[in-house]
């Protein structure tokens, strides 16, 4: 079962799953974000890589409030800036336990499926100071995930269920690298926090930053620039059409 | 941050969060269960007793299948030999890892409410298979719990946040019991897994027979049954003239 949000990190782990030898389910949330494009990226992820099954799950984070990526206040954008935060307090873009909701909801999932294996790309660069990306979480979560479900106490089985976090050791240009690799259609993926259809990426969030970083240090070009532009040429070309 | 359901045991967490001078959030989840007159009567629960705050959560259960609470599966209703069963198999209305899932949707409220106390109302009896009701469960969630969130991670408060299950050491007399001095409004709360407004509890499921041998045990009559016979008569009256 894949945590598979529509970026690049998510999209790797799927594709790690895969060559691993799993037969990855994955699992979207679509919990009221802004970048409601993150979605439907998604689906073309899963459909490229190739999924047992593909669940889209509502969940209405919004009645918590309190975050930038759920809520009517403005993603913060200091551009090259953001970098030097990284790692630092938590950011406005935090919301609130949002692994600790969505790694139960994936574990409830996994259970029903038959699956003793759960993956998320949370890696050490995109913790960035969200709680809930730390490898001490992941650890202490998955001890407790594995006594809350029916493995470890049916008799047939005791494998307990384990949190798979490949990507938690490697940085942002590793990840591009180890995409590459995998085949991972990283023109699909979608990392900024304030990207529209029909403008893309903001370039200037601390996500986009991180990623264009990333792609720069691993030396390579990001195919998703040439996706976007793609998608804003037909956009105004449907525009001077309509 | 108290989870009620509408049931005896969180009516009775809830008061005993008051009495223990916590001022409490209450949450109630809609996870498309068929005993629907849960959420009815938590929500009279929060009034009587008082509450900051009461939020209904929606969050569909319904896509995992696989349980009775929630499924076109009937409920077990094997009387008083389900007694018999309990702490054996996991029940067929076991939701897979819904305490998991509720558990974690609290804890992000809470911090959300800015509460680092999480209430639940599990007890032993109530386990009666589920392994998300298990302390071992319970424990290590809460580990994992205070690790996802600010707390712990801000350097203002190093209290780490607290899972109280203040009724897992006790049977369902001690809690039929402790509901009494607390001035719990017993006759709202609803325990069968299979009610109806018209028809009342079906007194033939296991959290029937647990509810009415707890009642026996500690000599009280269930004020509930009151409840149910005078909505029954209400119903009937209505059905008459209408």
């Amino acid at each position: 079962m894949v945590l598979l949000s529509g970026g690049l990190d998510s999209a790797t782990a799927l594709a790690l799953a895969r060559e691993q030898g799993f037969r990855p389910h994955a699992i979207t949330f679509d919990y009221g974000q802004r970048h409601r494009v993150e979605l439907e990226r998604a689906g073309a992820i899963a459909d490229s890589l190739g999924v047992e099954s593909h669940t889209v799950f509502p969940i209405d984070l919004r009645v918590f409030g309190g975050s930038a990526l759920t809520a009517d206040i403005d993603v913060p954008k200091p551009g090259e800036g953001a970098a030097s935060h990284i790692g630092g307090s938590i950011p406005l873009t935090y919301v609130p336990a949002r692994n600790l909701v969505f790694l139960s909801i994936a574990v409830a999932l996994a259970e029903v499926r038959g699956s003793l294996d759960v993956f998320i790309g949370v890696n050490a660069v995109d913790y960035s100071g969200y709680p809930d990306c730390r490898p001490e979480f992941i650890d202490a979560y998955a001890k407790a995930a594995g006594l809350a479900t029916r493995i470890g106490v049916e008799s047939e089985s005791d494998r307990p269920l384990k949190i798979h976090t490949p990507l938690a050791g490697l940085s942002k240009a590793d990840i591009v690298r180890l995409a590459v690799r995998l085949g991972v259609p990283m023109e699909l993926t979608v990392s900024c926090y304030d990207p529209t259809l029909a403008c893309g990426p903001c370039n200037e969030c601390e996500a986009c930053v991180l990623r264009s970083r990333g792609f720069e240090q691993a030396g390579i070009t990001d195919p998703a620039v040439q996706t976007w532009a793609q998608d804003k040429g037909r956009h105004d070309g449907a525009h001077q059409t309509g």
